[in-house]
């Protein structure tokens, strides 16, 4: 079965990881509604509402009595899987138990709650990725924070920076995404329990204390108002995961650029076989980052299908719920596989300082442009100044010196200083500066993943 | 394995066919890469390139020397299921043929080659499920090309029509995306051989000669230059089937509407135990059309995903061709599941004739108002005409009588024949003629789906 | 000029409001560019960095030295605006202070705040908005928190509940994500100074100090690391926006069809003139849910686009940023129009409440078939109760009698007591108890919307 | 007015072509309404169904009489702007004519026609980029058919191809897409007339007669069946364009890849002023592929709002359709400025063959691996003989020689002639052979853009 390749034997270990795909497994799915309807039981049972031999009976229902498999035969009969599962737990319980079963409740609640049961474990997976992900580019930042390196605008060699200061602006990206992973978390993480049009009329006066017990029962949060048509919050869920792939694929699209032959700063880690081609022997494709930007594109896409889901008409919709099956889970399962490989980048990636080095002369002085205008403005003018660089680095491109020669033969530069424009110095130290706030940002948002001050002040040497 | 619903257990069936999840099964999908390979040495042994006995062997492979799964556990590794394929394959020839094998092509040859083998069987599946929906609703539009019924335009009744005309625009609407499959197929159905950097250098003069060859022996169209970069045939694919989605979703749109309580003109056809509630005993959920719903609105975001991955840079690129994996299948998993439930509709929708006539009336004659201003206008003035029946329309609101009572107390229409205005024939003879000319078209575009003119003229009374 | 229908004169005031026009009108945005060059050069000069001339003279310069078809026509050579603008300024200012002029910064730098500095007045103008919809909804709430109404599943008919509760839900609905305006907009609201590579360097030691001065002369946010390619807070922006487009347009498409003929129990306001048809004089179209419909329709587009830019290349990218320019600006002119409709629809929505009443009866019955099975269960068994009820609807379906009286001539519910089932009373009381809940939720949510407890008290007479 | 970027005074130059601004200007709007209002009087005065003068008094009327921004004020009301627009044109007409004005018509069939005959010069103005597009791509593809360039996959260097095939890519790319453009332009370049719900029963038996005249005195196609819900032609229009910004975003891709200072392949053609940086006198930024790729991001999203429009309720809807006026006028818009842009790239692309030449020594022979491997395999077995060259190449990365020493150094390799696997001549050939095919294609394809087989002759070297 593969319509998805996260699903697929083939191509499902490549995209997503196993942990991820156990929690939406079939069996995982049915289980969660299972112990849906048990907190329900439980919760109806502590009122006084249902027998107490409920919840035990549905939780000590032998699992084989609830075969997906079965259970989806009838669905696409149904409609929902809830009501081939009511249906197949009322039989399987004791006769005097039946009638209390699934009391009060629709099939939107069972599946919705059960769906953030396994939400829930797949926020923490996804969660726990978090940390050592910007603790490996804080890392990366702190031990790079003065290593020279070119920075880049429009594709183009701009002015020197450090590598530091680039991964601490990957680091950051994705920290500030990953410290909203709280308020997204609790505000998906809740149960939801209305009764058919929502109203829990069945349940009568004690509906709000059930609903409360639910929750409590299930360890969600409970929402005082029934949510089966405000979807806020699986919209948010989405746009979150996908703005967090957004942040990994900012990542690995400078990987697969700065991996380049061209510009060969970086590497992903050296795995034995992995990145190889079946016709080219020498190559070492950037797989990881392929991984990670092919799960923001089809990110993009489940996003929009649950902002889709919005405007869900009525008291419960025909096909916006429905679609957001289509769109939630995939989203984790392709943030699973993506920030793992954005783990193994930001633990691992190879760095070549000497290249990054060499990269910074290509030009001939070109990067070091702005900072010769800078020093030429007091006497000249911006304009003037900015005008004058400009006609130089134009005598370059047709084949001149290096931009200092150029300048240095043109006479209105006569007069200014301009051998400390070339100075590699100040632009490290600026970098330098950025890295260090940036890290301190990373540990602000992300407390987990950046050592406390003290002792990141190892790896701080002052800046001049 | 679920994280797309379409391939869960659970809900798998009711999103999806058993014949389109077979075309996109693991084994499927490995045999079809096998099925590329085959071909390839086809072409080449032709030319005597490689041995003979190397397509025979490779046709002659045992199915159980590739399992999936254990190909993509290596998948995860490598970044491309085709490299452990090769591999797997490589072992399994016998040591006189394997130097032979995969000879001048890559990776992305056999993957995609292999993919457009199964979206061969995945158009064919789609492509025999439009002309009986379109027979479907042209049968319904010829057998109520004069049955009364309300138009409606902004969820107001805004005049009378058919519903043989109503079931004419959503056939015309399905079947002018229908007639576009023919092209969009034979530009997807093409063969893909280009070798690593889509030269096919390794072939040398050959290269021209093995590629016509394979297209040939694969039963695929022959594109003579490389698409490895150029995927406008991928997102065509993708905003095709999007598009026919769409043209279902026009038609499960207003099923929704008519088949609600209080308009009651169409049912969906009555399964026993489909549609129901785990809550409510006597609900009847149009179970197809929220299918079909929720499938054109996760087809919009994969069809985003596959207009996406357009730029592909240089010869092949890092992310683009692997996000089309995630939405490729996945688009034709949710057509599957739409057509057939639109086949369904098409071909057993329940009318209610009798509600249609009754819904006619609950406006006292407001669906009559513009034809009272057609006929006041010649003497009042268009203008004038329009605003005396908006202000006898209000009066009704206001609690009055039938409009053609209040009309005719207003002394401004004396002398102008209104009672005709209130008659439904012309109406519907309009209806009548409009529902004609569209079954017409439908057989233009889908031969297959409307009988010949000569035995339609059995439905088709002469209009007044 | 009207690419976009919000800057049509001829649709633009039917889509955006004025206010929301003059805070992106190009004047606005060349305005806020200055502001923001004003705002470096005062916090420059108090660092002694520039003459305490400078800002003076850039807030004294004339309006009309910068033109926006003047640098327009300038901006289509050199690809950003800022070029022009800042060769305008320089030109303008007195030759002394021109060198002091723009110092340290990047394009990017005056783009971004300019923006960030109308998108200040663009949240406030939206946020304005938010506590009068949510009030308007509130009171309608409260008002008809036990009006009898119908509540629909998939479009049918399902069980009784009121009108209040329903608005609830929608206001609810919008008060839960305009209740995290003040974290999106914090987030977006920050200003931005980096320089060429995003390292200030061009301003040493200084860089921070006058970072921090830059953000507090704007009166924006400081954060202490460039965001030029961190842009998960213009994407989550733009996905909040449309998120609350999404919770108007769960109200909006509720009005359309609560507003249909068939249904008739809303209606939006009436203002003369609204609604028309050139062709039915009658007819009266829900013309502010279809704006607030097509503005959500086409935010998504616009929220997908800005999700898409967030892989920023290397330190300023070549295509992500300019595409933000195509979609931010636009999705604040749809949000204003969508949220001037939706406060109209809060505050005057036509409510009639004897339709209400009517419609509840029109399944004779059906509506209570849930209760009628809770009565049943515990004698039968739940599954025996609900399929009993089941079969009881579907004879009456095939043309009988009132449900109560199909299911009273059935021996099996002899001995149940089933005209408690049809009572109204229960559904209505639970009605009441979640919208009083609601009210209670956006009270905390959206302060400014809802009276306190002590003063609500008034409408929450008490339940039974 | 600037919500759009497109719109705006300051950057609609950059983004969007005066010509197609024109196309869809406000006044170009009100005439394109009134031109179809005056071939509806000329169809129905053909048939004396209104007064000869009608069409004649249309075709006379002042321009000054539809100011754009008075009928602006009064849609905002009735939202629709067809309604004003009707009513100013009847105020405006000598009273004897005004009963026979908008005879038959809804709002819609007004504004759908008048949006089709600015949509005509759109698309014209579309196709007239396309041939220089493509032709400029061909000469370049012929003209370096046989430069030596290196190809490259997942951003790493791969084996040599010729620049010639590059760009050949690029043209065919672009050319496939273009093909389609009179398929595309002839299904959406039709009237619209139907009147209030599509039946045109106004009319009576002459409705066809009417509705045939109308797209005749258009200009336009007729389709016999009003297409008010069926928009899947105005949806492929939307997929279309993006699809054709697609294939110039694949070549914008590329550019600024190959543009970068690492690569230096090739230069956006030199335009004095264009590409500066306000911060780096030396910059020379890809402006034309900035704007490109802008565009194409942004037409995602408006090809997605277009696909989401076609669930059009009943007989026209309230929302779908006015979406559509926020994205298809922009797309057009957006196509503009990217094919401008194109075109410029094409026509002036700047070639560095030397720098190509250069970077095909960087990697010292690595490029050849492939084709070592191919002559080592005879001998050694594919799998081995591809392990073995995978081992030379990790040598060399860890410090080595070039590959033909390394691998000349390997015992296994004796034997085998490796000298000519690292010849260009036969990796040209291939190349030279796909860009000739490519040619052909181009020229088949967008037969304007290339010259005819005999003249192509010219450039067509044979290949050895």
């Amino acid at each position: 079965m593969a319509f998805s390749s996260l699903d697929s034997a083939l191509l499902g270990p490549l995209f997503a990881t196993e942990p991820m795909r156990a929690v939406f497994a079939d069996e995982a799915r049915v289980a969660a509604m299972l112990r849906a309807e048990a907190a329900l039981a439980r919760a109806q049972g502590a009122l006084g509402l249902v027998p107490a031999a409920l919840p035990e009976a549905l939780e000590a229902l032998p699992p084989g009595t609830l075969d997906p498999a079965v259970l989806g035969q009838r669905t696409a009969l149904s409609g929902v899987p809830v009501i081939p599962f009511v249906k197949a737990v009322q039989k399987a319980l004791p006769p005097e138990l039946e009638a209390a079963f699934h009391k009060g409740a629709t099939t939107q609640d069972i599946a919705d709650t059960g769906l953030v049961l396994q939400l829930r474990e797949a926020f923490a997976l996804v969660e726990a990725e978090l940390p050592p992900i910007v603790a490996g580019l804080a890392a990366l930042a702190a031990r790079h924070r003065e290593t020279p390196c070119v920075g880049r605008t429009y594709g183009q060699q701009a002015a020197p920076v450090s590598f530091g200061y680039k991964a601490a602006i990957w680091g950051l990206g994705i920290a500030e995404v990953a410290a909203r992973a709280p308020q997204v978390r609790a505000r998906m993480l809740t149960a939801s329990l209305g009764g058919p049009v929502g109203t829990l009329a069945g349940l009568g006066a004690q509906a709000e204390a059930v609903a409360a017990g639910f929750a409590d029962a299930c360890g969600l949060g409970y929402d005082p108002v029934v949510w089966h048509t405000r979807r806020a919050r699986v919209a948010e869920t989405g746009a979150w995961l996908a703005q967090l792939m957004g942040s990994l694929a900012k990542f690995a699209t400078d990987v697969v650029s700065l991996a380049s032959t061209e510009v060969g700063e970086v590497a992903e880690p050296h795995v034995p076989g992995r990145g190889g081609s079946s016709a080219m022997p020498h190559k070492r494709n950037p797989v990881g980052a392929t991984i990670i930007l092919a799960a923001f594109t089809a990110a993009k896409g489940h996003a929009a299908t649950l902002l889709d889901a919005m405007p869900a008409a009525h008291e419960r919709p025909a096909g916006p719920w429905h679609a957001e099956w289509h769109a939630l889970p995939q989203l984790f399962g392709l943030a699973s596989g993506a920030l793992r490989e954005a783990r193994t980048l930001a633990e691992g990636l190879g760095v070549d300082a000497a290249r990054m080095r060499a990269n910074l002369d290509i030009t001939h002085g070109l990067l070091f442009a702005d900072s010769c205008a800078a020093r030429l403005s007091p006497r000249l003018g911006a304009a003037t100044a900015h005008g004058l660089v400009e006609k130089a680095a134009g005598r370059m491109r047709d084949g001149g010196d290096s931009l200092r020669a150029v300048l240095e033969a043109m006479p209105e530069t006569a007069g200014t200083d301009l051998a400390s424009a070339f100075d590699l110095a100040p632009a490290l130290a600026a970098a330098a500066r950025v890295t260090d706030r940036a890290l301190a940002e990373m540990g602000r948002l992300v407390p987990a993943a950046v050592p406390s001050p003290t002792s990141a002040a190892g790896y701080a040497s002052p800046c001049p």
